[in-house]
Parts: C-alpha cells; structure tokens; sequence
C-alpha cells in the first residue's frame, strides 16, 4: 500500500526562535507512533524567485491515511499546533497517497 | 552524510494534460543515475485553505549536494523542464541537506 505523505513548508515570522519549533517537532514525532518517518530541512539552494519565501519543508511518512488522522487528532499534536500556528508567517501543507517511482537501494 | 532533496510543488494550469507530465518526470528520473529516490503525489487531502490551490508534491532524494547538480545540468533534464515550466501556473522549489529525525524501519 502507498505510503501517506504530511508535507508542510513555512515561511516563519521574524525573530522566532526556529530552532526550538524544529526540536519540538522532533520531540512530538518520537512521542508519537503513528508517524512513520520525519525529515526536514532549511533551504538554502533553491532561487529566490522559485523558494518564493519560503525557508523550511516538513515531511511525515505514515503507514495510511488512518494513521495520519491519529497523529492529527493526538493531543500532543494538537498542542504543538497551536504554538506552531502562532510562529508561521506563510504556510503550504499537501497531504496524500505517495507514488513511489524510484527508490533508494536499502 | 545527509541527503540532499529537491522539493516541488506546483498548480498546473488549467487544461494541461497531467498525467503525461507525471509519466515524462518518472521517465526523466529513470533514465538519470544522479536521482536516488523519487516519489509524488496529488493532494487530495489538506484544507483548502492551508493547500492554497497547490496540487501536486514532487520530492526527489539525491546522495549528495552534487549529484542534484548533475541532475539539474542533465540535457534530458533541462528539456523537461522546459515543457514543465510551460504547464504550471505556480510552483515553490526548496532544496536543501535533509535531517532525518525518524527513519521507517526497513
């Protein structure tokens, strides 16, 4: 079965203290065991004019859709949503059933 | 060392024959060592609101920061892209060395 994916990319408001957000999030994602997988990162590549603000990407993996609503419906999520919200300026989040074309050898 | 990713989402105008897009980037990945992993996925989930008319994900894995160069100078990549670029009415590009906070297990 397709993995589901939980993408989010945010651009965050001045003076926040990224660095505590990243730790809680990985603090919630190791409490949690519906989720799959965590990476994230910050760009620092891409073109201005296609990074359009933006300046962090989240990814979750979880097993299916079920598993996804878990994590969101968890009250830790909930929890750490409410200060995540507060600290975003913009955001972006895509939720779905990956295609997994090509996959990196074990 | 930490993989190197090339996030993409994008809206694609309206009329644009999708599915061959998608089938041209699997076919593009397959033929370009350079690209580790690749999956995707059209977003039929999130909120309208946090989804902001963005549609589809298009995440690529490479093993390091040069490979992705090499991906991104391949000619076969580049006369994708420009067919690609045709097509979309907006996209954000983040590229960036991923921290992998929690790995699935094999």
């Amino acid at each position: 079965m397709a993995d589901f994916k939980h993408f989010v990319i945010v651009k965050f408001k001045e003076g926040v203290a990224v660095e505590d957000l990243t730790k809680g999030m990985e603090k919630l994602v190791s409490e949690i065991d519906a989720v799959k997988s965590f990476e994230w990162g910050q760009d620092i590549e891409s073109l201005d004019m296609l990074r359009q603000g933006f300046t962090h990407a989240f990814l979750m993996t979880f097993g299916n859709k079920e598993d996804f609503v878990a994590f969101q419906s968890h009250p830790n999520h909930v929890e750490f949503s409410a200060t995540f919200s507060a600290a975003i300026e913009k955001i972006v989040v895509l939720d779905f059933s990956s295609t997994l074309v090509k996959k990196a050898p074990a």
